[in-house]
């Protein structure tokens, strides 16, 4: 098992970030062994494991330092993240992600369905078996639900050409960044930080999520030109309107509604031809802007935060710095 | 909302069962307002409450007496069914159930994908709020877990012309027999029952269970013979071999092979002949032999129990043989 190569600039976390692994490995106990291969298959291609790592930085902020405790609950949040890609995959048909076949792709929707819930169900037993108290459960448990609001939640806004901001930041709240908040808020609390600081790293994995959420969307307005058409259309396509494109809607919406009216019958040419308008209307600019206010907010919090002798603020103003810096 | 007729025999459970539904409406909570009602539909449409009731029934053993425990625990266990029914409705691509149009047809795979995992975890958030200590808890995913393992494992053995009757067992353990178990289980332990005491309750529902799908994939052969097509041949095409067909394998292989290896592209009429060579081979009569050595081995357990001032033994036992003498 290979972690990614990002994690070489941060030595201290790679013997916690294997630890993560080898517990999620250990488990996945089926006792049909192909899903149970394909599953680890899955774990192992090299995710970014970025959730486990602000995790397990948070931490490192408590008295209790438990790196059993801590690494579980590390385990727990990235079997979450992977029960929702499995399911994402089912959804969107996808035949491949990190360039390994999908589980539908592999066997069927079905197998990939029952083995999301598998992975969804493991994560509350680890998180059942290592969290301090059943009150910390249960907040967690609440936002788990708050994720799956929010995955329910886009799909209400679809081809709708007066969706707000606001609703945009509210659908990716829920979709990518309530599970950053919750793995900087877990990290903290179950380290035995108070109530209220753990809600404010809470609070900075919130900020880190839009903005990685953000950049997420950016990025498939920000590529070459030939490049551009795919994931432009696909999304476009299902209806599913990003901030840049949200933003163009402001300023153009007359230019764009007859390209996108034509739902699900968009050509290549059409998404070009989105794509210019917003690229004119600046939509890509406007959403860098609040993508850096978002990064920038966090960056301000992490400065603030308490020294600890694992220099953990540096790790994660470096961390986030470098995430939230992807050729946007 | 009404109750299934079948609870006016009895009426000490109705307004704990109306309580349920109550508890489980409160829970489904979505931005997505049209999802929500599907979900509210899904809990109105008269299923037949069973393992709620079965939960509700063994919680009357213990010393601790708190309704809104009971049927909180209840109404936990009740969504993890209608979680598990909403996935099993896309995989089988079902477009009615209960008379109702299923989520993925009233929506689209998505919605139902994510609202089952949104129910899934609801029930867990119900648990965590309602059960005594972190310890039951983690018992109770435990046994979740095994529930996803045995749906999992029944794709394994598909097409198995060689399947034998334990691994048939075990898949329906896993599959139903194991959240009869919980239902059971949890209703003693919660209400404050010894541990061993709740392990005898939970071992019979498993009995409880194991006859009840043994007796449902009977019902599927048991019928009229202009009836008998589609259910037959929708599983046995689909690769899935239940009790009555492995029976008469043991006993036909050679003559019953040449239909079934026509897999997918089976017909009617191969169906029709596959009941035929059931029918003979016995299939159906050992079956319906084993169900009731599981519903008899229940009903000897029920007589054993403590009596308490709800005469809860009485209700078990009626219950139990009532539904477990479904025409079979």
């Amino acid at each position: 098992m290979q972690l990614h190569k990002m994690w070489q600039d941060y030595p201290n976390l790679v013997p916690e970030l294997e630890m993560t692994i080898q517990l999620m490995e250990n488990s996945v106990k089926l006792k049909n062994k192909s899903v149970e291969k394909a599953i680890l298959d899955m774990i192992h291609s090299g995710g970014k494991l970025l959730r486990p790592a602000y995790q397990l930085l948070f931490f490192q902020f408590g008295p209790n330092q438990d790196v059993k405790k801590a690494t579980s609950l590390a385990a727990a949040i990235e079997m979450l993240h992977t029960a929702t890609l499995i399911h994402d995959d089912v959804v969107d048909r996808a035949e491949l992600r990190r360039n390994l076949p999908t589980i539908n792709a592999q066997f069927d929707n079905t197998t990939a369905v029952y083995a999301g819930d598998y992975l969804l169900i493991s994560c509350f037993k680890l998180l059942a078996d290592y969290t301090q108290t059943l009150n910390s459960l249960r907040i967690n448990s609440r936002n788990i639900e708050k994720i799956l609001d929010g995955e329910l939640g886009q799909m209400n806004n679809r081809y709708r050409l007066d969706g707000t901001i606001d609703e945009y930041l509210e659908n990716i709240s829920g979709k990518t960044a309530e599970l950053f908040a919750l793995s900087c808020g877990i990290g903290a609390m179950e380290s035995g930080c108070s109530e209220k600081f753990s809600k404010k790293c809470g609070e900075i994995g919130l900020n880190i999520g839009l903005a990685f959420q953000i950049i997420d969307d950016l990025l498939d307005y920000t590529q070459s030109s030939e490049k551009i058409g795919k994931p432009v259309l696909e999304d476009v396509r299902q209806g599913i309107y990003s901030l840049p494109l949200l933003y163009a809607l402001q300023e153009n919406k007359a230019q764009l509604s007859p390209y996108l009216l034509k739902k699900e019958q968009m050509t290549t040419a059409d998404a070009q031809a989105v794509w210019q308008i917003v690229q004119q209307s600046k939509g890509i600019e406007k959403a860098k802007k609040l993508a850096s206010d978002y990064t920038n907010k966090a960056l301000k919090a992490i400065e603030k935060l308490p020294d600890t002798p694992k220099q953990t603020k540096t790790h994660l103003y470096n961390l986030t710095a470098s995430i939230l810096q992807r050729q946007n």
